[in-house]
Parts: structure tokens; sequence; C-alpha cells
């Protein structure tokens, strides 16, 4: 088996993390997972939804959208279109969850923090891309808030980080590009916790099943890969 | 632990599909899943939408509702609110994936089959639930098209069916209902096909993360839980 | 004239109003009549719109579905077609000012009550058997709260029920089914009061017109018709 | 009793038909009943909607707006709330189907007749104005197209007009304005042929109940009502 | 060259301004520009929008419709479409800038006028005569405040007007009409107060590039065109 | 008068032009006007919208759009309001046109070319940086066509930019920033040919109205301004 891209199985893509790259949000951040790429902002307002209000908790929530010519042909703009689609409302769902499984919300205070994951090219993986830069800008959006004394202590828990697996030709491999991913028997999203511990776990069969060895397989290839990611990570946010 | 349900771990609630509930679809199923009930009725319309026209294949899609006071304190209902929200699109992309993987689209021909799961009264678990009725509806419609002579050969490759997994008090257990549901620390639904196999595998942790070895304990307890759904789906096809 | 079912031309279908159908709404019915069922719950929520804040009164709405395969053919679910059709609304309409009808909004106090009904399986009917559904399930919901003292006094000034009529062939029919109203010459929609009354009167020409002495008649069968559907209404709620 | 506009229970208002209003349509008028004002015009386009190509037969639908300020508080205007409400919905399906029994849909051809009607100021009764005025656009309409060939034999079977008759202060009376309407205990709306018969008879109880005595007396008011708004339909069609 | 209408290139058509058109309205005004013919209606509302109050100042908006008929071939209604066009949004901001250039807000206070501008028939330059005719409805609406003494002084700063010219077979003219507007090679629409000085330019090359010198020549016409409109609005307030 | 950035009052910011930013896209730029950042892209379909089918022409068309937190508070995404704003609409209306007038529609034969403006870091004229930047963008995807042999001959006839003008602290200025345009007494934007001539000139009083002079002098500003525009655009395409 010869991966699309002659990567090794468990090889990443060259991911980068570039801080700071638009000026006026919170956190900003563009994530490239090989030729994936992502614009995470993190935009901090006073205040929570509904059913928080008085409960002294923050709130995190995400969306997600992709330029219209991110991808090889042109897709409609939701925005003309009327309404967000299906894929576009479940991406932005698994966000808005995993960033909330790296905060303790009490922290937080009642604040909300909107991450937005605008995806300018697309080459396969923009969902664990855009946690993965997500949570960076949520990072920089926190220490912000901290340095200028409107939180007194850090509601960062732990780091979160994602990517996918799948079984192409057979072969369980990690990370996978469009090439392979519109061509791939299996597809699966991992995220997880740099304290240890999954958040998500999102397989589904694009053709053939996939039985429990292939599962166990994948899962591994994540959990190695997702350690690198933390790795990256911390780089970034070191680097700043 | 005990399971407010007064169920072991592994055990599922009592679960009947009821054939022929409505009489004007070509396949008509009311599940319950103990409290949870889903009316789920499979449409034939002869054509396919445009990416498939000319290619001698068939479609299943699927269409997810509850109603209004299916719950305990009673929804906005999605048509007058004007959009469906991102859980139901979510759910029923799910279910239709799911009823994709159990056909040959090949033998189906240029027809389109399209599952309606509609919630009358939710207890946990209505997306599982919906799977697996609707699997049931969807046999039905193909043995009518058999019988009429619409369709030459059976397009069914296997059964599927689908059930929730969870952490609840440290420990996995099968089936949720909703007391449990909403107090789990993780809830995991599986979908499986009786040729052997995973069709969809969606774990999330709610709050406290999960770590391999529950990971494994949930899917143990799914694997055996679906079984008895196929032969409870094989009983009830068998009555008819 | 031979009717399609075989019935008098003053005979209603087999009516029955099964109360307690769902678990979690304060009132929940299934009424059929012949082969037309509509699931009607009643949900009681504190407070009032807004142009009746203050003001003491309560408020009785209505909401109207029906599921995508209740009919022969399949229709396109509104949730996800993005707006209510013209006769949903004017149905959810009438349905609401039939059960404000019912009620002394001054001893409802400033409550709301939603009445939802969904059409589970249509046959012809389904509004005039919603309106009598409903109120049933209404005063299921305005007894509980009598039972929880959340009420004090009775609003219930009296029952409300709905018939159909038409003429078929020439000939004045009470209840028509699907087969009937789908060729009938004229259709009419009765509501009345068990004190004595028209609620609502409306009838429409669907190919010859239709003259005085034909709106007279109907008027009479249909008068004759809902007393006996306020019969079966009193033995439901006495056998609960 | 004294009706709030002097007028003797069974007298209309004036009521004035003024056609040629505006230039662009192929029928156009201005009806007026006391202050309620309304455009009426109806628009030919060649083709008919799917479910009749082919069938020979024409189609008549209608349209219902009221401007913002039509009204004594400025309403919401609807194409900027992105939806029509059930009010205007109800009333334009009332306004076509009544056209529809004007016409012999085969003589039509595969024609499209649109009838806008367009409050510009309101005071009671615009639903049946515009059934009136419209009638009198169309055929307009219709004798335009015989005279250009279009047509060769003429559609139309018998004028069609309407009146509101109600109980005020427990009178029947004709043709409410708006200070009568608002008060009324019960408002009907009755659509008339001129070659005899009923098209439409919708009554609402709008507080006490009505009995078959009132019911028989209304329907008798409004059945001489209509006769005068033919004469008058006939005079403007005269005078052109 | 000759314009279509026989008119000289710096004329005018016959602009009427007809107050009191319909009698809910504070202010209410039919104006004409030749064929095209706006009803134009202010009315006052106590408050402002959220980011005014507490300002002490009000606030000016307008909304812009066409009939669908006010045009040669019929366009969809807008209301039933579920969307204003990017042409009705354009036009009814225009307006709205336009009219706020009129008031001083602060002695408006926090009350809000909406000014609706409805086309009934259209012959080019529907934009320009709705700022023409709008104004004279303002004025009334604000002299109706002044007299019931809810305005201690007047907010008008100065009255404002609209015309448009163009480039046409090479030659600039005045107040183009539809014949003209469909085949003119620039379009521009120009918005002046009578206290002098502009409030909106806005010029459109439809096929050839317009020049400096056009420009000017377009300029110099609005410039005298529109000193006549402010004559006939002063003539119609007047006349009142 | 000191500019908050002190440029001169006839100076640009830094203005660059990065072609080939995304890969998917037939033509794909990065236009900076100082602060402000757009994405343009151009993509090309065969096919022509109805109106133009059969002519043999060709049609370009634009969307805009800002991501949310492009701007200094996070705006909500239009795609999840579910319409886009009538900014969003005048100023795409105002791109296509602006595009159209740079080709021959006859040489492209019928083919679609869509321009995506995406503002991903907003500092005042997003609308002009836009047109300038999607320009470019455009003859790449021009110059693809015909390297590939789609295209026999460039439908291009001149380049075309824009630039915004304004008078602030009552100094005519070219190209105003965010910190400017927010303060200034008037804003026009004015997009030119470099064949000579104007294509569109939008002025708008954003408080004191502007006389004939600052017309003019503004009207002087932008003309030289665009030159330097024309240059930086034809360096841009010398330097691929």
């Amino acid at each position: 088996m010869q991966r699309p891209s002659g990567r090794q199985p468990d090889a990443l893509r060259t991911v980068t993390l570039e801080r700071g790259y638009t000026r006026h949000a919170e956190g900003s951040v563009l994530v490239s997972f090989g030729g994936t790429r992502v614009i995470c902002t993190a935009s901090v307002e006073p205040g929570v939804p509904r059913f928080l209000r008085g409960t002294g908790q923050g709130w995190v929530t995400a969306e997600y959208g992709m330029l219209p010519r991110s991808t090889g042909s042109r897709m409609a703009r939701e925005a003309s279109r009327g309404r967000q689609g299906g894929r576009t409302l479940e991406i932005q769902r698994l966000i808005g969850r995993s960033l909330r499984a790296a905060l303790d919300m009490k922290k937080l205070g009642e604040n909300t923090i909107t991450v937005d994951c605008d995806v300018i090219q697309a080459d396969g993986g923009t969902r664990t891309a855009s946690v993965t830069g997500a949570c960076v800008a949520l990072v920089d959006a926190l220490n912000g808030l901290q340095r200028s004394k409107a939180l007194l202590s850090d509601p960062l828990k732990n780091m979160v980080a994602a990517v996918s697996v799948g079984v192409y030709q057979g072969v369980p491999v990690l990370d996978l590009d469009y090439d392979e991913d519109s061509r791939a028997e299996t597809d699966m999203n991992v995220v997880m916790s740099d304290a240890g511990g999954f958040i998500e776990v999102q397989g589904t069969a694009e053709g053939a099943l996939f039985g429990r060895e292939a599962l166990n397989a994948m899962i591994d290839l994540a959990t190695d890969g997702i350690q690198e990611l933390f790795a990256l990570q911390r780089a970034a946010l070191a680097g700043g």
C-alpha cells in the first residue's frame, strides 16, 4: 500500500499553528494540516446564554464555515442559501463540545467565548484541524483575560486536539488528506485531552464495515498522533 | 451501583417492533425501547436524486422528528420555527448512513426509499431505536417491491441495528434511558450489521473523559446487546 | 347512492378516544374517526403571550401537523421545507379558536395551554377529529391543574366537538372519509358547543355550487352528528 | 340598536369599482367598500403549474397583502418578516377558490391568471371586497384575451361576489366596517355566484355562540346584499 | 436626439404630490412622477431601536416595496418568496439615509418614524419619487406631532428631494422614464437638501463608461431639477 | 488636519496583491489595503443563468462576506442568521457590476465566473479593496481559460479598480481607514476603468452635507489614486 502523499501510515502531515493571524480577535490562529488551512478566532463577550444566567458559569461555543471556493469545485454560500447545512451544524457542535471539555466553566465566570473556524482551503480533516487550532486560539484568549485581570485564575483544565484516522486500501492510516478520505473504507475522528482520555470518538464505515481489530488499530494510531499535536500546540504557545 | 430502572448493566429495556402500524406506507413499524416509542415508515418513490440519475443505483434517505410533547417539557415545533435544529439533522444523517449500509444499491435500481422516524414518546435512545425500527420498515418495503415484481432480486445485504451504551456511576451500562442518559459520564451510540462489523461508533464524553478500558467495555456491551436486537428483528419479520 | 364505506348518510365512522396515550403531556388523547388517527396533547405552561400580560387571563393555542407518510403518498416534511403551509396554518387557527370557545380565560389565570394535534394516519376529516380529541385532552389538563390546586375553579364552560358534512353524489352525508371527500361536491366543517350554538361553520363548494336547501340539510346532519360526539367525549372522560 | 355608521342593518356601504386603475396589468380594479380600498390586478401568463401540465386546463390563483400602514397602527411588512402570516394565507386561499368557481378551466387553456389583491386602506371586510373587485379584474383580463384572439371562447361561467355579515349587539347586520367587526359577536363571510348558489360560507363566533336562527338570518342578509354587488359589477363592466 | 416622451433634456415629468391619500397614517402622500406612482406613509411610534435607547434621540427609517403588478410583467411577491431582494434593501437604505438628513434627531426625542414607500405603478425613477414624496409625508407627521404638543419644536432641518439623471443617446437628460432608463448608458440618482448640498450621489455606468464631463453635466441637471421639486413640495405643503 | 495614520491626504495605504493565495480556485488573490485584507477567488463554471441561455454570452457575478471576527467586535454569522444583510447585498451587487464592466461577455461564451470576496480582516474600504483584488483574480481565471484553449480570445476589455475618498475634518482625503471612515463627514466610493471613465460613483453624506466643490475634490483624489492601483495590478500580474 502506498499513500497518495507518500507518507507512512502513522505520519501526520506538516502541521503549523500561526498565532496572531488576524488583529481584532482575542485569539486568532491559522492552523494548517498540510493543504488544509483554517482561521480560528476566539471572541470573548460578557454574559452567557439564558440557560446559564445567574449560575456563575461561563460558556464556550463554536461556529464553522467554509469559504465557497475552499474546495475543488465551488460550493453555494450558506449565507445566500439561507441556512447552514447538516454537515456544518454537526461539525460546529463537535468543535463546541470538544472545547468545553478543556475548561472549568466556573473559573470562566459569566463570559461567553465564541470560536469561529473558517476553512480557507480544504484538503481533508477540516474538523480535526479546527479543534486543534481552536484550542490554541482559546488559550490565547484566556491568557489575555488573565493579563487584563478580567479573570483571576486560569479556566484551562487541559488542552484538546483531534485527528482523523481511517482504513485506506485495507491499512489503518493517520491524518487522511482529501485523496485518501474520498476513497477510504472507514473514517474516524478522535478528540483527546492531554490529561489523558477521549472526548469524542466518531467512526463511520464508508463502504466496507470495520471489525474490532481495525477499530483498535485506528484508536492506537489516533492516540499516538494526537500526542504529536499536543507537542506542536505547546511549542506554538511557548513561541508567542 | 443501582440503575434507576433496576436493570442489570448488560440488560436491554423491553423492545417491541409492531409492524403494519399505519396503513399507507410501504413499511410501517412502531418500535419501543421501554418508554421510547418511534413510528418508522418507509416510503418508496421511483427516481433518484440528481447525483445518481442514470447510474442504475437507488438511494435510501431518512428524516427524523420529535412530536413537540414527546418530551418532558414541550419543545417548539421545528416546522413553525422554520428550520430543523442541528441535533435533528445530525440524527437523520446517522440513520440514513446506517440504512444505506444495509442495501445493495444496484439491486434497488433507480428508486428512492425515504424512511421517516417520528418520536411520539421519548425516554432516551431515540436514535438507536429509530435505526433498529427503520430497518424492519425498510425490509417490509423491499419485500413489497419484490412481491409486486417491481424488484427482481433482494437488495438487502444485511440487517442493521443500533444501541446506546454509556458509563453511569463508573459502570458501563447498556441501553440508557433518559434518567441515566442525562446523568451519564459518557454516551456512545453503536450501529452494527448482522453480517458482522461496525457501521457507526459515536462516543462523547459528557463530563469525565473516558479511557481506553471504558471504551473497550462499552464496545463489548454494545456488540452483545445488538445481537439481541437482531434476534428481535428476525422474530418480528417472521411474525408477519 | 351508496357510500364507499357502506355507511348510512347520517352515520359517523367508528370514533374512539384513547386517553393517556403518551406519558409526558398534561393531557394526551389518541382520537380515531375510522382510519383517521390523531395524537392530541395538551401542554400547560405558566405565562401568557405579550398581549395578555397583566390581564389575569389565560390563553389556549393549537398547532397541527401531519406525519409525512400519514397520507397515501408521502408529503414533504414542513420542518425541512422551512415553513408551514397555508392549509396547516388555517387548520391550527381553526382548532385554536374552537378550543378557546370552551374556556373561561379569567378562570385559567395567566397560563397558556398549547394543544398539539399530530396526524399519524389520515383518511379524511383530520381537522374535525383534531378538535374533538383536543377538547378531551384539554379537559384532562384542566382537571390535573385543579387536582394539583394550581387552579381553584374549573375554566371549562362547555365541551366542543366538530364533524365534517358534505354533498356526495347529490346526497348530504355525515363525516366524510377520504374517498368521499376527494369526490364530494361540497365540504363543510362544523364546530359546536354542547351548551348549544355554533362556533364555526366553514363550507366550500368543490365543484358544483350548493343551494340553500343543501346548506340546511348539511347543518342538520352536523348538528345531530355532533351530539353523538359529545356523548362519546363524556363516556371517555367518565372512563378515566 | 344603532350601527356606528348609522346604516340600516341590511345596508351595504358605498361600493365603487374603478377599472383600469393601474396601467400594466391585464385587469386592474380599485374596489372600495366604504373606507376599505383594495387594488386588484389580474396578470396573465402562459403555462400552468406542474400538476396541470398537459391537461389543456388553465389555472387561477390569488395573492393578498396589506400595505403596512393600511391599518390603524402599522403592521410589520411580511416581506421583511420573511413569511406570510396565517391570516394572509387563509385569505388568499379563499380568494383563489372563489375565483376558480367563476371559470371553465378548459376554455382558459393552459394559461395562468394571478390576481393580486393589495389593501391600501383597511376598514373591515377586506377579503370580501377583494373577491368582489378581483372578479371584475378577472373579467377584464379575459376580455382582453378574447379581443387579442388568444382565447376563442369565454371561460367565464358566472360572476362571483362576496360580503361579510355578522351579529352586532344582537342584530344581524350586513357588510361590517372595522368598528362593528371588532365588536361583533359573530362574523361570517359569504361568497356566491350570480348563477345562484354558494361558493363559500365561513362563520366564526367571536364571543357568544350563534344559534340556527342567527345563522339563517345572516345567510338571508348576505344573499340579498350580494345581489346588489352583482348589479354594481355589471354596471362597472358596462361602463368601460 | 429625441426623448421617447418628447420632453426636453432638462424637463421633469409632471410631478404631483397628493397629501392625505390614505386615512390611518400620520402622513400619507401619493407621489407621481409621470407614470410612476408611489404611496408614501409616515408612521409614528414611541420608542427607538436598542442602539439609541436612553440617548434622547429619535430615529427615521424607511421600507420600500413594489406591488407585484406595478411593473410590465408580474414580479414574484417578496413576502411569498420569503425575503426582500438586494435591490429592495438597497433602495430602502437609500431612502432612510436621505430622510435622516432632513431631521434634527435630538428634537424628535425618542420616537421612531417609519416611512413606507409602496410603488403601485412603476415607470422609472421609483426611488427618487419615493424620497421626494416621503419627505412630504414626513413633514405632515411632524406637523401633527407639534399640533398635538407631542413635540415642542420642529425637528425639520431642511427638505430633501431626489431625481434621476442619465446619459441617453449621448445626451445628459433629467428624470428618466422606463423607456429611457432601460436603454440609458448611465444612470445616476441624486438626493439634495434645500439648505444646499448633496446627500447622495449614486451613478452607475450601464454599458458605456462615463467621463468627467458627463458626470458634471448630470450633476448640473440634477441640481436644477431638484430645485423644481422643492418648489412643488412647498406648494403641496402650503395647500393643505 | 492630521490623519490618524499620519498619511498625506492623497496617500493610499500600503496595497499588496498576493496571487495564488489558495490552491483550488481558477484565480485567487489576497488583497490588502493596509489592515484590510480580503480573499478574492474567481471560480469558472460552464453555463449561464436562465436569462442568458442561448445568447452566446457569459456572466460574471460576485458574492461578498465578512468573517464574523474580521471586525473589532464579533458580528453574527450571516449563514446562521439565515439571511444576508442589506449592506452585504449592496456590496456584492456593486462588485458584480464593476467586474462586468471589465469584460466582453460575447468573448466569454456561455460561462459563468463567480468572484467571492471574503474579508478576513476589516479596517475600512473593504468594498473598494474587493473590487481591486477581484479584478486581478478574474484576469488569472481568464488567462487560465485561454491557456487551456477553453477561450480563443481574451474577454478582458480593461482593468477595473476602486478606492474610497471622503471628507475628514473638512479636508478631502484618499483611501479612508476605519478610524477615519467612522468619523468622516462624507464617504464616497469610486470605481474606474483603466481605459478611462467612471463605472460607479457612490457618495453619501454622513452628517454634514457636501457641496459641489468637495464633490469635485473627492473625484479628483479618487481619479489619481486609482491610477496608482492600476499600476499595482499590472505589477502583480507581471510578477506571476
